[in-house]
């Protein structure tokens, strides 16, 4: 019997760290391995821990009145635990991320959703990696893609000396929804409507942030980009290093608030009509995509003609779906597709790393 | 700085053992990780390795004069290696198979892309796993789908607590290419020609094996869902346990050559044709599918006419493509796609797993 692993959850209540904690108990761990111990947990403006690390309820939080910790203090507090400590940051948040180089000196194991560490200005990246050893360990696959396993076929790709040439796909599950939406492979009787309806419907169901400039602009594309390309061993310096095109017109970036924005977004629809018309001239559908060429070092963002057959162009709902181009794999892709947005998956993806973690520390 | 873990590898000189150790010196492994050491290598008829388990190289296997082992006398002399120690098997061999039982309660690991030890009876599935422990361990990536991460990524879901409900694809590289050029879901301008000449084509490339009978009659398939279904759950006790459909006309069944099938195999085109024509009529076509139906319980693997829309009906060459259905997913499944055959990419599954397992042991 080795020694159980401890927990600290940052971001324990938002919806991946609810997702997460619900599906906790459920995770299957290998013969004769401790179940992991809760030690600390925090949201916004809370934390529950105890003096000597014994574990805590996650019941607790709300009344919690643990003294809160900086993140330094927590990483002083943590190190000194007597078992194997993890730190899940099931937050989006920046200086979380800008702590981890630190937590993992201290000996602890990251684990995260979080795109904002992998996708930061390139010094943040190597802090990171070159901290990590034997026993403080970093996992991310939910930050591309959720719990697909995109970051971790990409390890496996590139650890078994395969050369990974290109990499290309649909990263955003609100993109996905909204050109699958707009203008589908196969026509059908009914018309899809105009660009701007389309984000509409979509806001109203809660596929886009509740700003949609904050999809539209392609950051989160962009984010993602640079993560699988900095795991394809480029060096990307930043989201400023590349060409994002924004789907925002330039005359609406200035608009005061999301409402006056989609007021005045129908004035644009013949923008996105004629990038649809002239893709079916050609054959083709257009798609929001994001393309990480490793040969020649480029990463670009933003909309691209794709063939009808193609199976990007054949996504359905907010599907992702990501193309590996590598020299074992030749022609044809390896491709990974399915749900790459909602709290569920994305925890999955945390448990996933998780299980693997505590396989190789438990 | 820890241990070296010790290789010993069964089927080395074979088409995938040969990508294996080719891509061997590649892998790329966590730092102060030392290199895996080569301490056993045989193929038939040959072995190489030294008493005080010093490392051997690949080029001296064929002038090796080292005394033959059984593979219980192998099993003896790896459990006294000083090293965490690795068997990789690299052939299709059933008596390997079966002592893996052997190889694990000596504290050996396993890894393998051999299907016969996970798709033999139940009983042998059930003696490997029961003699698994926390430095014991069993990867068998490329047993379904060569390097394509479908075990890994089924693991995933069962251990992060995810009820996986359906499981469906094309598991077979030969019969993927047989079927996508007899009935392409976009009709071509010129006949894609009669089921034997495709037939005919395939194995003049070679994609199928030497008897084609061997890849018509749906045992590969079959033995891949037996796999699939008991990574999920079930307790399938064996292939004969469900419907497999063959597609080698029963009047051919006792043919007594290759050669004669072959030259028979024109005779039943008509039954091929009807299959591909009824599902023309209902806007599908015909693919060889396997179906593993976990909610139900259920196994089955033969023709199916799918939709011409769907992601198997849109394969290309000889690619496999996997769903997976579960509760988190929803409707939608997580997909993945890839060639599913193949020494290099079935011997980076194999180079997967051995990282993985290196960074449990090492």
């Amino acid at each position: 019997m080795s020694k159980p692993i401890s927990l600290a959850i940052i971001g324990a209540t938002g919806g991946v760290g609810s997702a997460f904690l619900a599906a906790l108990p459920s995770i299957v761990l290998p013969p004769s391995t401790p179940r992991p111990q809760l030690i600390f947990l925090s949201r916004s403006k809370k934390q529950l821990y105890n003096k000597d690390y014994s574990p805590v309820s996650p019941e607790d939080l709300a009344s919690s009145s643990s003294p809160l910790l900086s993140l330094p203090d927590l990483a002083k507090y943590l190190s000194t635990s007597p078992n194997p400590t993890v730190l899940v940051d099931n937050t989006s948040d920046q200086s979380v991320a800008e702590a981890y180089p630190l937590f993992l000196k201290s000996n602890i194991s990251i684990i995260t959703p979080n795109k904002k560490a992998f996708s930061s200005p390139l010094p943040l990246w190597n802090a990171i990696f070159s901290a990590v050893t034997r026993t403080a360990l970093v996992y991310h696959e939910s930050s591309v893609g959720a719990g697909l396993p995109i970051i971790s076929t990409l390890n496996d790709l590139v650890r078994t000396g395969d050369q990974v040439t290109r990499i290309e796909g649909v990263f955003s599950g609100t993109m996905s929804f909204l050109f699958n939406t707009f203008a589908p492979a196969s026509e059908s009787a009914s018309s899809p409507g105009k660009w701007s309806e389309i984000v509409g419907k979509a806001k109203a169901a809660g596929y886009t942030e509740p700003d949609p400039r904050d999809d539209l602009n392609g950051m989160d594309v962009a984010r993602k980009c640079v993560i699988l390309a900095r795991c394809a061993g480029l060096k990307v310096e930043s989201t400023s290093s590349f060409p994002i095109q924004s789907l925002i017109p330039s005359a609406l970036e200035s608009a005061s608030s999301a409402d006056e924005f989609m007021q005045k977004l129908p004035n644009h629809d013949d923008e996105m009509e004629s990038y649809k018309t002239e893709a079916k001239k050609q054959g083709k559908v257009v798609r929001y995509v994001g393309k990480v060429d490793v040969e020649n070092n480029k990463v670009s963002v933003g909309l691209e003609m794709v063939d009808q057959g193609s199976p990007i162009a054949g996504l359905k709902g907010s599907d992702n779906l990501i193309c590996f181009y590598t020299k074992r794999y030749g022609s044809n892709p390896l491709v990974v597709q399915g749900a790459g947005a909602g709290n569920e998956v994305t925890a999955m993806g945390v448990l996933a790393d998780l299980v693997k973690v505590i396989e190789r520390l438990g």
